[in-house]
């Protein structure tokens, strides 16, 4: 099946897996329809293979994704260069429908373990949890260094603390616009915007050449820290020569520019105003520590105490205001248990749950089943996200509860109460524009997102080989000549369950799944190890097929067929143990689809005396 | 609990459950923006007043809405009039991720069954699924007479030939603009424009006064088979007053107008222009019969030719075409499995699949699992629908897999290869405009849609006691001088899974959701009936828990703890069989979840001899 796929994928007309780029072939771009793009990207790529023809480099570059293609989440890459390698970033993704019960998935560490002497480090871009969340499982099997920004570095500590491997943990604290060297590569720091603060992208440099790696970023000119994207920066590596860029291609599907932070603070502006006299319950990423300060300050402006309710807000609130990134007036911060000791329109309470996950702070308001925050009639939500595809179901349910209760709840786009962190076209297209690269490797997005990215890269001029769409586990290599992608190495994933972590597999899932789906059926019959006859039972149990207080009927039927499956077996000297269950499994299967049309799972066990 | 929600609702300032209009206590609309509008509205409803007047009604008309309140989906109205009933739809839903292994969910019949003697009939507004669905399972119990249009009818007979239930239905074709009688009640059928042609709302009058029950609509002025809502009929009863408009508010959320499903056609044929040479497959809902239309209707244009592919899929388009709902140029349809004897570019596939559903044919393409349609790099897929909420990642997956596999994947909102078939929220007003009601209750939809529907009905100059926001149950009691809602009757939810109706409850989901989180773990064991002594065991089976074969180790620790326990019992005497199983459970239970931080279900089974 996976050789299929591959084979089916390398017909594509992109770079691709075992496609290489053929040298000399170089045709004129296809008919384009910005022309004026066009050309300006082949000015920059004839400016770069100018510079860089003289050094004669033959040791390719090469770029392993270990997670994040073909997926949002678990975003995970491995650099190597003549024998020396380091990671960026390492995170999580959550479990789909097809994973019942798992916690998290993380990245399968086997190759980079494998290569652990050649490795000099990870570098971080940022501290979201599909950059992070997969540390701690990593930091116990191989304690590399960590190179990050102050905030990110911050978070990460925070996650090693509840792992208990903070102790020995070698954490680096790196300003943007510094540069760091891991073995044979330099690795510029370059700030960008994002929904939270201190992310960065990658200068990695080599004697192969300049690769960038964006990280997740957009361009906003302006930002609540007034820090806008380090546009110069990337500039002046798009002049010097920039071999590969891998970009950032969450919003790839979505035209225009993506609307500045500073938009939601307006929103906020307006609806405080509104909200007169009740209380505002703001829900929104934890992350988000920009958001936090816009519902802070407007909070402020309307002289309204702030409460932080949720796990996670309280302990993001507490690392951003120690390290400076939150900038809390005094005396605005109060205990969530004090709320009702304020007139309601005194009160903000800023809280988790803004995806309507059952157990955060807000559905847990919604449900009547927070201890300190009961709905008031009147009272004003706002709910300042947009839900992650699959979540939408689950925001909807705390929304209608919210709304029963009486609540004013805000959650439709049309109200600027949420901006994303990622870029959309024209801001991708103006990093491909400024940045002039070579190759074009799209990262951070499901097929269709980087297929998009794809395109807007051909839109620009650079042509369809230069154009990879990788998979994970692909070793992707680079010289100035030619990308090629022949070699793929272990990069599937790993579930965490409960502390469980790898010990839940295709063949548990595919159970669970049965399971939810029929329930189970539990035969136990006690037999003589000798002569073979029924001692005791069969007993009949089971747990998620039918409700059996209503059915004892059907119940006793299905007894009565195993005993005459068991007789059947005794007369016909049928002693073998596996045959016996394997009649009793068939025979019972075949009855139940007959009469109910369904299919639990059916056990039979078989005890000897 | 339910106690509980229904006090704190009653708390919400719409006309609601035990709230009674105040009579005598009309006061000046407030402060709405739209001043042309309440005026007219409180013009209409003083000529509804001198109108109803010189009638001295003092019986009210009961509505009690059995399905489709808080929800999308299951659409079941009950009205009453003087000893008088009559049903409109019978609607089923789809099970949400709370309900695993569950096909299908169904109102509670139990009300209508109560009072078979009094219902007249059943009159249904159109044939999608959340309206015609669940009539199989109430036919079942009782053979009612259905009142329907000819496609309506048309898609009911499928249903019931499938059930074998057509022999003994009693079906009757009822024309749009005409009326009909059941018991004290006359029952206008007033074409409206829906995603299926023959779409109906009625006008239903009886002594107390007439009731617009809208059923699903938008207002297309372009429909594409020239037969524009009629809106004439409306006006004509807001004209002679009309005492409640129960409405859609699917769509109550989004402003503006709902395009015309003509906007569809025009991006067919930019796409199917831009599809030359290439093979066209487009997937959207088998009963958008207009849809299917126009995509024969561009496919005759470009002289291509049309295959049809998934079960629901050929059905309609064959109860469409025998009906005369669907034109099919002579010689245009061909087998899908002739499909390759035709140039790529001379063909078009119209298939099931556009909610990405696992069993569906553009799933079974996409996965390469269908037996006649295999991608060729360059077919243009259009998705010719939005996904339903819940489905967003479903059909991310089938975009992926066939962007994967070389296609061309149109999906996005920019190409309008889709429109929706709900009302926006200027149609809603224009509804409540025209008929000019003088109470409001919003149906079909989620309390948020409904809400938003009320706020609508508000903006309008209705007033707020007028507007009820009613929950599945209520007994709406409605005369000239006020509406109540004092008392609920039965209204749940059935479950269907195979042929078990109604045997899967809360218990049994229960367990599926517990054996799907963690599994289950079965400890059988034998002990002498007088001795009390193990004779056999104990044995340790799990499902779903942890992959077996490496964790032997583990599964031989849970072994000698249960021996340690049984043991203990032994010792200490404890020959009960309850405690036994107790002690088992809870010793087993503490053990994994100290491992593990997981609880999967454990079952003990223990056997005399």
């Amino acid at each position: 099946m996976d050789k299929e796929k591959q084979k089916k994928r390398s017909s594509k007309s992109y770079g691709n897996l075992k496609q290489t780029t053929q040298k000399g072939k170089k045709t004129a771009p296809k008919g384009v329809k910005n022309n004026g793009k066009i050309q300006k990207s082949n000015v920059g790529k004839k400016a770069y293979e100018n510079q860089r023809k003289p050094k004669k480099v033959s040791k390719p570059i090469k770029i392993i994704p270990l997670g994040g293609l073909g997926e949002i989440g678990k975003n995970i890459t491995l650099y190597e260069y003549d024998g020396d390698m380091f990671l960026v970033d390492c995170g999580m993704s959550f479990p789909d429908e097809e994973m019942p019960g798992i916690d998290i998935v993380i990245p399968d560490f086997s190759y980079i373990l494998e290569n652990k002497d050649k490795i000099r480090g990870l570098i971080v871009t940022h501290g979201h949890e599909d950059h992070i969340g997969a540390i701690p499982y990593l930091l116990r099997n191989f304690n590399l260094p960590i190179y990050a920004t102050r905030l990110t570095i911050g978070l990460i500590e925070g996650k090693l603390k509840e792992h208990k491997l903070l102790g020995d943990a070698k954490l680096n604290v790196i300003k943007p616009s510094s540069k760091i060297n891991l073995g044979k590569f330099t690795i510029d720091f370059i700030h960008v915007n994002h929904s939270i603060p201190d992310a960065v992208a990658f200068a990695i440099s080599c004697d192969a050449g300049t690769v960038i790696h964006t990280g997740d970023f957009k361009i906003d000119t302006t930002p609540i820290d007034e820090y806008v994207i380090d546009i110069g920066k990337f500039a002046e590596y798009g002049k010097k020569g920039v071999l590969a860029l891998l970009s950032d291609s969450t919003n790839a599907e979505r035209a225009g520019y993506t609307a500045s932070e500073r938009l939601v603070g307006e929103s906020f502006s307006n609806l405080f105003n509104k909200a007169k006299g009740h209380r505002i319950i703001v829900a929104t990423f934890s992350s988000n520590i920009h958001r936090i300060q816009q519902i802070i300050d407007e909070a402020a402006n309307c002289r309204r105490k702030v409460a932080v309710s949720g796990r996670s807000m309280i302990n993001v609130v507490n690392v951003a205001a120690e390290l400076g990134y939150l900038k809390l007036p005094d005396g605005i911060l109060i205990d969530v248990e004090d709320i009702n000791n304020y007139e309601p329109g005194n009160i903000v309470v800023i809280t988790t749950g803004s995806q309507g996950e059952p157990l955060s702070a807000l559905h847990r308001i919604a449900f009547s089943d927070h201890r300190q925050i009961e709905i008031i009639p009147g009272d004003m939500i706002i709910i300042s996200a947009t839900p992650i595809p699959g979540n939408e179901k689950l925001v909807s349910k705390v929304i209608n509860e919210l709304m029963k209760r009486g609540a004013n709840v805000v959650y439709e786009r049309m109200y600027d109460v949420h901006v994303s962190g990622h870029a959309c076209q024209e801001e991708l297209k103006l990093m491909m524009s400024i940045t002039n690269p070579k190759y074009v490797i799209p990262v951070h997005g499901e097929q269709k997102h980087l297929s998009k990215h794809a395109l807007l890269a051909e839109q620009m001029g650079i042509e369809k080989e230069n154009i990879l769409i990788g998979t994970n586990g692909s070793v992707i290599e680079l010289t100035n000549d030619k990308m090629t992608c022949s070699e793929v190495v272990p990069a599937g994933r790993v579930l965490v369950d409960g502390l469980g972590v790898g010990d839940v597999g295709s063949i548990v899932l595919r159970d669970r799944k049965h399971l939810s789906d029929d329930g189970i059926i539990i035969i136990t019959v006690t037999i003589d190890k000798l002569t073979r006859e029924v001692l005791s039972g069969p007993d009949v149990v089971s747990r998620g097929f039918i409700y059996v207080k209503e059915s004892e009927e059907f119940m006793s039927e299905i007894n009565e067929l195993v005993c005459d499956i068991l007789e059947r077996c005794y007369i016909n000297n049928v002693r073998d143990w596996n045959t016996l269950k394997t009649r009793i499994k068939d025979g019972v299967s075949r009855f139940l689809f007959t009469r109910t049309k369904r299919s639990p799972m059916i056990l039979p066990v078989i005890m000897e005396v």
